[in-house]
């Protein structure tokens, strides 16, 4: 059943990773490093994950715009924290045309600033709020170490921002957005996410408070695959961004951000794919059932493979037919590399009896269906069915890699020799996280909850919050 | 009648044309000069041209790719036409992160270097062609003028990349894209075109042969508002884009690319639009139809603009309610600025008849509806006739203001009084179009066809072609 092109998980799972990103074609790389290139299928993929989310935003009464890609650095100063944390991995733009630009100008590693700008030239009274602005754009970070979907010096995103007229307005909206982008990892992409606080150490620059989506990977690294932050009005203060409130006086805004990215992608990957390639998620799938026809020079194998073509379409079934000129057995690889749900085999025999043979790719079982009946709903309900096995895999595997600690030793053992989420006490002190990393490389994913009567497994003294740990990408 | 917020076109079109991008909302500006912000109702339009756009894409089996923002520099000079024709005018990175880098980056001003080199890596043989790959994304050109959505430092657009086996079927697809842009630009946007090829020296910098869609606007002049370009070898040359053919033989690809941009807006405004702001066609229009209710606070009132809101979302009409606390006058000169096809105006009365006053935006006519009589059914017919009266009224505009001219004083006299588009004989020699230019300002828009038997109008030499000449944004 191996397939030879790729290395196996066991052997080298970073290998495996690249490996799988390159032959599943999903991407390929420039050559400027960092900057990979999004592949057709690739591709396709992320405007699935586009068109759930900008209809999931536009049913909670977001709209898009698109802001300047270009920030001065002026403008990205105005808030202290912000710069400080972005400055570094800018890059920066110094020559315009045939001239020296009298400003440099950074590409967008981040919008804050530029919405920030705008608003407080368009908001005036609390009739203009909320504003609930989102953008589909790149971003660009100069990163050092860069892995395809993983980490990039330009990925592709999403970044919702908005204004607010109370601090429990823009509360609600950062909880509501950690909300559905949990909701759409379930139902689109069938990955089980567990959602917290960031320490402050770990929360975005600039933010009173960090949510985050938090994912385990096969290797049982985590995977931090969404942020929503709450702002305050740290920003408005810095942009003043006021507004006439129903009491007749001048009040700041409350404000949010949060992003997804193509990281998801390398989540999807990561979780569900295994050692013949990738294996997608029917709901995100572009192509969900791929016909592979048996004898495809007979002409009875191929009318009845059109037959099935139509009515999987009529169902509004994803569907493909592969009559390349390569053997059958080559086609099930290639399906299989690509991660395509369900494999519909069909020859002169299944015609003769009026069944097909359809292969499961998440768990390689077959079943055989009769053509005649109810074909179309069978192979819609197998898809649903696939999409909620995968789920379950993959939550079982973050459930039985979840583990509760409350000493160091026991820590430290766990995340060495098993890896997984560690949840631990904690004392809320910055120095024990650091002492913690550097002892074990494991960070901080999240804070579960405020607790009592407990100790901190680093110093020992009173901890504060349960906090889950891991290694991470 | 006249909205006083916004100057009169006949006193001054260039400033009634950015009063309307700003106060229909269409965009702001940002801090940055030619680097715009487009707002949600501006960038709703463009979404609607891209949704519509894709699918036609899609349905001629091109896939969507994202390629990388920034091109190293030595990339960008493989092909020397293309590199002379955009260095000029490029936005250039010269530091990432905390270091100066080794090699300059230019922000994409287009992106042919990009695809060629990947297409150079993925293509071996016949049987991957013909690849059909196209980008969204926003591109940066610095430029000295700048003016919304006509011309501007950063600006979004679609940009298609293909590679063909042969010469006919790579111009067969440049022919393709340049009939679904004209088709478009009338089913869409209710814009005439009027298409023919460029000359060499207006042709795209690279390109064998540059075909473009030409607009008239409003005040007589012409927009170049989409072109597709037949590449020939010349890039494929520059690098090695070879492919084995079935006869064994290596040869190189044929190639073409192709885009549309945000210019689309403004070729719309400029058509359509009037001295009360934005006309726009039910096609595009984010808003087709807006009820405003008269005693708004009247409960009778609401459940009719409820029910007759409920009425139009059930027949897909993407239909509106303004609710909110200004005056219906207010509201009515609001929704003439954003170019709202249909207004609905429902009283008392209206609800005690069972009747709706529809009010037409493009020609200010009012009809009276039978609420409970196929409403629905003759809101949408209503937009549908609306489109048609906006497209023809364009149309005769064009018609009217197209002239054909056999010598250089009937040439100056239209172009300086009247403007338009003037056909005119042409010897082919760029001598004659630089001082054509240099006389009048107007330069050639397009090659209409061969001819014979005519005179140049510039130096009196047989002329061989008719070419359309225009002053021009």
């Amino acid at each position: 059943m191996k397939n030879e092109a790729i290395t196996r998980m066991n052997d080298d799972f970073a290998k495996w990773y690249t490996d799988v990103c390159k032959k599943a074609e999903l991407m390929d790389y420039s050559s400027l490093k960092g900057f990979i290139i999004y592949r057709p299928y690739g591709y396709a993929i992320w405007e699935n994950i586009q068109n759930y989310l900008d209809k999931e935003f536009k049913k909670t009464g977001h709209t898009n715009v698109y802001m300047p890609m270009l920030i001065p650095e002026s403008l990205l100063k105005k808030e202290a924290d912000h710069v400080e944390g972005f400055a570094p991995e800018c890059a920066v733009v110094t020559k315009g045309g045939t001239d020296n630009l009298e400003e440099n100008l950074v590409i967008r590693p981040t919008s804050e600033t530029l919405f920030c700008e705008h608003y407080s030239k368009i908001v005036n009274s609390y009739r203009d709020l909320p504003k609930l602005y989102n953008q589909w754009c790149s971003v660009v970070r100069w990163e050092k170490t860069t892995r395809p979907f993983l980490r990039g010096s330009e990925f592709l995103w999403q970044e919702g921002h908005t204004i607010h007229s109370t601090k429990e307005e823009a509360i609600e909206e950062t909880l509501r957005m950690l909300d559905i982008y949990k909701a759409t990892c379930k139902n689109l992409l069938a990955l089980p996410m567990i959602t917290g606080l960031k320490t402050e150490k770990e929360k975005f620059a600039g933010a009173e408070q960090t949510y985050t989506i938090e994912a385990l990977m096969h290797d049982n690294k985590a995977l931090q695959s969404g942020t929503s932050h709450y702002f305050g009005q740290g920003f408005a203060k810095a942009f003043d961004m006021k507004f006439l409130d129903k009491d007749n006086n001048w009040k700041y805004v409350y404000q949010t951000s949060w992003g997804v990215s193509t990281r998801l992608l390398g989540a999807i990957i990561m979780v569900h794919g295994d050692d013949n390639g990738l294996v997608l998620p029917p709901n995100v799938a572009p192509t969900q059932v791929i016909i592979i026809p048996i004898k495809q020079e007979n002409e009875t194998v191929q009318n009845k493979v059109n037959e099935i073509y139509n009515n999987l379409l009529n169902k509004n079934i994803r569907v493909a037919i592969d009559n390349s000129d390569k053997s059958p057995g080559w086609k099930f690889s290639e399906a299989e590399m690509r991660g395509i749900p369900l494999r519909i085999e069909i020859g002169p025999k299944d015609v003769e009896n009026n069944t097909c043979v359809v292969a499961k790719r998440n768990d390689y079982t077959k079943i055989t269906l009769d053509i005649n009946n109810d074909l179309g709903d069978n192979i819609s309900n197998l898809l649903k069915q696939i999409q909620d096995e995968m789920y379950n895999k993959a939550l079982n595997h973050l459930n039985e890699n979840t583990y509760n600690v409350d000493n160091y030793d026991d820590f430290k053992n766990i995340i060495t020799n098993k890896g997984g989420f560690v949840k631990a006490p904690w004392c809320g002190d910055e120095n024990c996280e650091v002492k913690i990393k550097e002892d074990t490389t494991a960070t901080s994913r999240c804070i579960n909850k405020e607790i009592q009567d407990k100790k901190c497994i680093c110093c020992g003294k009173d901890a504060k919050y349960e906090v889950t740990f891991a290694k991470a990408y």
